[in-house]
């Protein structure tokens, strides 16, 4: 089980993230490749650190929406999708090269994000990018009760996929995040390392109505935006390196 | 001797340049990298356009600046230029081999260029991004009387040049080109393909004071804006041809 | 019955629509206010020509979208689409009122000028940035079967409305325009003078499935993009001012 | 003597400045306009902030560059500079009124202010924009040897200034800022209150040599970007009310 965090996300002279106080802790950094956030020298710092630290690169891009950090859903179209990807993913992978790093994973970001998991014509046009990306690109998305329709729908194409679960989150039946606006929706303290036991141990979470819900993850998504994520951060590793052992 | 072109450099709905019109004369196309011109889907499109013209590729990079074209100078710092072209060269090759092409130069634009002929900073920035970049590109630049200057230092850091000569400008007897404020600095008809003429066989142009000055040119920098300019290319075209017999 | 036309969509080096030959035509030039399209002087240069004509000023205001132009929804809040026309309109109307001109209503522009139409919502928002301006500006809006509802609304709130038509497009039975996916959606040549001469004389349109539409409209909207366009203004014009008579 | 602060300075999901912090302790609020930091909805709640405090607003307009914060210098010609100078104070000034809020002044932000005082192009231009605004604003601007021409230039076209001096900044004999990169340029604790002090009481400052200079100041520029800044500013903000009594 890895652990991916979003970084990079800050922009010219606004700070947003922890990224050098993370980092040690994680696996898999998703760096914002300019378009909602993370400058061409924001990208190369968040490079560097990431070289310093040994983690793994994936590219974290999204709508053209720096006002409103790619939260906000907006209709492009097939073609725009996969251009926009292609810009980003490429901008960052020649980057990391630049570097002597290379670039192993895409995690859409915010709403394209969740347009890729809610609407078929976004999924879509996700997959077509990264098939015809030209090199192989794992994709990052979302595990829930549909995966193996995703899985199945990659393979066709040939692209592989990487399933991330939220350490933080609480899951409903359908094996979809609770909506943020509902109370209980975020975890804290020891509910957020019971689930990622769980997560390890059964491969299940246990969701808002009490039902076991068995959920494949290669992944855990974390977070680094402030001093109370970072410790989580931390003992989530600590949980991780002891159940290695 | 190679004619290049600034092409790609429409942007959203608005169209700029006749490049479906041009590309069929041109050997190299300078392609805009969504700093100053040239969004991905018009990227995209450009990239297309070359591979179908056989057209070798060269990234166009900017300071970032859509509104004024990257046509004014930016007081960008000495890693701040290294960045943003590595973003945006990376952006383009990206995007060039997912069509299986490979580019082969860079071509600032604009302010970029200009700072770069005339500001020792700024030819410092953009020649350690050239030779800090992942692979090896050529860096097109104005043949002026400080040709063998640029060659040394380029060759010192590995970075092959490839130098360019206005077909259509009148060169002073420095070698600079003649302001487009003064009167009789763009050439028009027969005096264009004269100076082409004189480039190709004698490797020299006559300056506004009528001096011999000789210039090593690669490729000739040529226009694809109007119809009339895309005329003019196709006798640049049928004068290098008849003259390569 | 006025005519109306979408003016000021330049942008930077990039040119759009022929404001010089439209605009003595028209009585009311929509000026994009730089989210969609028009910088700061292109909105100077278009309230100049307006001055010039004698045309009365409208804002054009749009999501924040320069690469899609503006025409891609955009999942804003209810506050967001406030401030974001709020924004817009001030910035023209500052500008209008440095060159002597008052600005006299609003339309949005594209996705939010659709969206304001079929999402209750962003209607909602719409006519709340119009209600909390500083000054009274009238919006305008698609006259349609729903136009006796938008109008007791915005009476709620103390906004007046212009109800615009298209001179160029058929009308469903529902009183919407027909996709310009379908064929026959766009009406050329003599169907244009017809459509406007029944608004003109019986109020009403006839519609795809030849039912006849009742359809009260304050003004026109024309179109500048292309010779063709400007004609076709011209003859509108025409035909307004003989049957003025 | 007022004290004056930069606000707004926040963007979409990135914050800066403890806005709320400083405001009950200042007069004058200059807020960000859109071009190198401040959406509409920052604009909106430094707005409301303001007039909760019953705080002054002055527009804080900049070059068109986000990434840079405004502080890279931009080569713009006259008309440009006066119109993005119109564009960004016109829509804080409609937003201003939508409040019930009348906006007084403008300090232009970052690299256009430091081309305003040393360029004299560009204090052409500024002063023009004044000028030629719809409605009288004053235009603060740096208090410094040569405060005697800007004042006699800036009344030929009917332009009051504010002059500001920088509490926590040394000066040179010359009546300039000792540049950041010198040490000694930027005063801490006690130092910033005799400087104060010596303003209000003598009209002058201690320059770097030790030299006494004659400095007439309107209005104090403080800071709020971290908790030192702003126990600072409340430090500053007892001596004046001290000094008033």
């Amino acid at each position: 089980m890895q652990l991916n965090c979003d970084l990079g996300e800050s922009y010219g002279s606004w700070t947003m993230g922890l990224d050098s106080q993370v980092m040690p802790y994680i696996d898999q950094a998703n760096i914002a490749c300019g378009f909602h956030a993370g400058d061409p020298d924001v990208m190369q710092r968040t490079l560097q650190l990431a070289k310093q630290h040994g983690v793994a690169i994936g590219a974290h891009p999204a709508y053209p929406d720096l006002t409103g950090f790619g939260r906000r859903s907006m209709q492009c179209s097939h073609n725009e999708i996969i251009n926009l990807l292609h810009y980003q993913i490429a901008a960052l992978d020649g980057m990391a090269q630049c570097q002597g790093l290379s670039l192993s994973y895409v995690k859409p970001h915010g709403a394209l994000y969740n347009d890729m998991m809610s609407k078929p014509a976004v999924w879509q046009a996700v997959l077509q990018a990264m098939a015809s990306y030209h090199k192989p690109l794992k994709l990052m998305l979302l595990a829930d009760s549909n995966s193996h329709n995703h899985q199945q729908q990659a393979a066709t194409l040939g692209v592989a996929l990487l399933f991330e679960a939220f350490a933080d989150r609480r899951y409903t039946d359908e094996g979809k995040l609770t909506a943020r606006s509902e109370s209980g929706a975020v975890l804290h303290g020891h509910d957020v390392l019971a689930q990622v036991s769980q997560l390890l141990n059964d491969g299940s979470v246990t969701t808002a109505s009490g039902q076991r819900l068995a959920l494949r993850a290669d992944t855990l998504c974390v977070h680094g935006d402030n001093p109370g994520a970072v410790a989580q951060v931390v003992q989530i590793r600590q949980l991780l390196s002891s159940n290695a052992v």
